[in-house]
């Protein structure tokens, strides 16, 4: 009997009907003859009214207690799924993250996969049931409950498929797929069919609407991913391994991120060990550094240009103001109101032009570049937040995304 | 170093603030050099509404997904109250159930303990921390997450006293103690310094306010309990076992119980396995009968009255009409508006008089007596609900429950 893992996102389940309906759509899938695994995220914003509870707590409440406080969201969804199907007829039941075997490191708020031991899982597919999983969550050895981090919802949906061998992993979502370009921006962007692993990757982490960790753990156990409408019946974009070769030399889509703030650390003494004194305080406080930027050094001073999420400006700043100062710097200066507009397609590999292309589209739109950072099939422009709308369609249109 | 075990109900925590407040008489425990466990219920009325949530979704849920569901309360406060023991500068540690050890059956909603098994609990007061239990949960051998029953935190905390020997068990309420009546009856109702375990349960059964299972537990453990209020600083009432001899030949308090109706099988033949014929149907649908009485056989037909929880008699009335027809009952009548009167106290094993002082001063109150129910150390007459206040202020007199 063929095994299929859905997960169901928290905008799909925000309240008692959307609920019961999500529960038809599985039963469904039941009906089909498949054995059914879905796997939940919290109910609509569940989880930040957590989070603000904790905060008027304490400002920093420990990680530890937070996830445990934060799983809770999930377990309030999984229980009323299950019993949303036994409301149907269906045989169904809800598991916590722990008992559906999923292991990870004690990491609180972004653990680590580090073993799935679905017996529990196996067992209750063996009676009959409908097995409803909590996601977002793990248990350490020591049995202490841990989150996987924001999103990670996914996560859990694709390393529980890994481990049945499920025939797929279907992610339900507000979306029906994935699309060469938001279609709030480009009312001509076109839905894919199917698009690669890397592709999707880059997609994400670039402002698409899945999480990475989990595009990353699907290609490696080559688990096939449909992203679809938890709302409507379309037939949505397989993530798959096989498609590279065929579509080569092709931009598949546009990605934006709005989440982007940047700091110039100005005249900063050009030499050795300066980029470490800038960059592992920020590690150290847990803000990630993205695109990096050090402009050509004159007379042996230069200006150090790099990204943030708008989240860490603030933390960012207070770690790198002092140490600018220590290490002989002029100062710094921040911006937000940024925002990346990436290209994305495994046929840019290693074929010329595309950058090209990238920057003359932008250039015929009147739109000014203010950073660049590349991977083997991303190219990403730093622009203005409001130029997005612009700089989208003129990329769109370029790279003639709305054709098949 | 003497160790602490406390429980905080429901309204002691009901909001951000109450937290917090609730945290700084914890610390203030382990400030005069006590280990402390602290067990807490779920916040406010989250439990009905987790209730509430669970009926809109499907009107009879599955009780191991309630329990899953409903567990989830008392974990978001015992996060919560770690937290806000960590903005105070304590270090403390927040603990659901399963991991604090509580091992249950596998009856969902009602589940009993079988074991206890604190070591990571002791790990943790070993450790310096603080021990923040949540309440009211247990785990099955099966790593099923399971409920105690309603207000069964006041268990968890005795439970947990008994393993962990602890020096006292504190329950935190919003009352000050356990009074010889309820004071908004009767002005003049005293605070009880100290009262014997079998005395409570009977005020307890009969409506005060501490679940009667964790009494039991306390007796068989000997755990003294402190009845206290989590708002004010006030002394509270001590539960213990040696204080039964002093107070011999003394009422200690008078109970209330409204939530009483009542149930008569008119014409019921007199015959042997009648009452079981009729009482077995309602065990097997979970109603819980309390007081029965059979009315002497005039002619070998018989009236059987019995009382129900007011919940429950739409159910036993559904059970007992056709079982009524079928051994040949007249028919049946039902009444509501009724409660039980108690007066509670181990003085009164043995002594006579007290049940004939009891109707007298219920006669000359002009209040009549529907049924009556003894046990060794209780006096129950069942009333009409209306009359209870003077009832109670008639006995508190009677008895000189104002008296020291």
């Amino acid at each position: 009997m063929p095994l299929i893992v859905q997960k169901y996102g928290g905008t799909s389940i925000a309240d008692a009907e959307r609920i019961k309906h999500v529960a038809q759509r599985i039963g469904a899938a039941h009906d089909k003859g498949n054995q059914v695994v879905a796997v939940v995220s919290a109910m609509g914003d569940t989880t930040d009214q957590l989070i603000e509870l904790a905060h008027e707590i304490n400002p920093a409440p420990a990680p530890r207690e937070m996830d445990l406080l934060l799983s809770t969201g999930e377990l309030v969804s999984c229980t009323l799924v299950a019993m949303a199907l036994h409301g149907l007829g269906y045989p169904a039941i809800g598991l916590s993250g722990a008992q559906a075997g999923v292991r990870t490191d004690s990491t609180h708020r972004k653990a680590r996969i580090v073993a799935l031991e679905p017996e529990r899982v196996t067992r209750e597919l063996e009676r009959g049931n409908i097995v409803i999983v909590a996601g977002f969550q793990g248990v350490t050895p020591d049995m202490d409950i841990t989150t996987l981090g924001r999103g990670a919802s996914d996560l859990t949906a694709v390393a529980l498929a890994a481990a049945l061998k499920a025939e797929r992993c279907e992610i339900y979502t507000d979306v029906e797929g994935i699309y060469t370009a938001d279609p709030h921006l480009v009312p001509e962007a076109r839905k894919l069919k199917e698009i690669g692993y890397e592709e999707m990757l880059e997609l994400a982490s670039s402002g698409a609407k899945m999480q990475p960790r989990s595009i990353e753990l699907a290609a490696v156990y080559q688990v096939p991913v449909l992203v679809t409408s938890s709302f409507a019946e379309v037939p949505g974009t397989l993530i798959h391994g096989g498609v590279t070769m065929e579509l080569r030399n092709k931009v598949r889509g546009v990605a934006v991120d709005r989440n982007v703030a940047k700091i110039t650390v100005l005249g900063v003494p050009d030499r050795p060990g300066i980029a470490a004194s800038l960059f592992e305080p920020l590690a150290e406080v847990g803000v990630s550094v993205d695109t990096i930027v050090q402009n050509a050094s004159v007379e042996r001073v230069t200006d150090v240009t790099f990204t943030v999420a708008r989240g860490d400006l603030h933390q960012a700043l207070k770690v790198v103001e002092p140490v600018a100062k220590e290490i002989g710097a002029r100062g710094c200066e921040a911006a937000q109101g940024l925002a990346k507009v990436s290209v994305v397609g495994t046929g840019m590999q290693n074929a010329p032009g595309y950058a090209a292309a990238m920057f003359r589209a932008l250039y015929e739109a009147g739109i000014n570049i203010e950073m660049i950072t590349t991977s083997e099939i991303r190219i990403t422009c730093i622009v203005a937040e409001d130029t997005v709308p612009a700089a989208v369609r003129a990329l769109h249109k370029a790279f003639r995304l709305e054709e098949e």
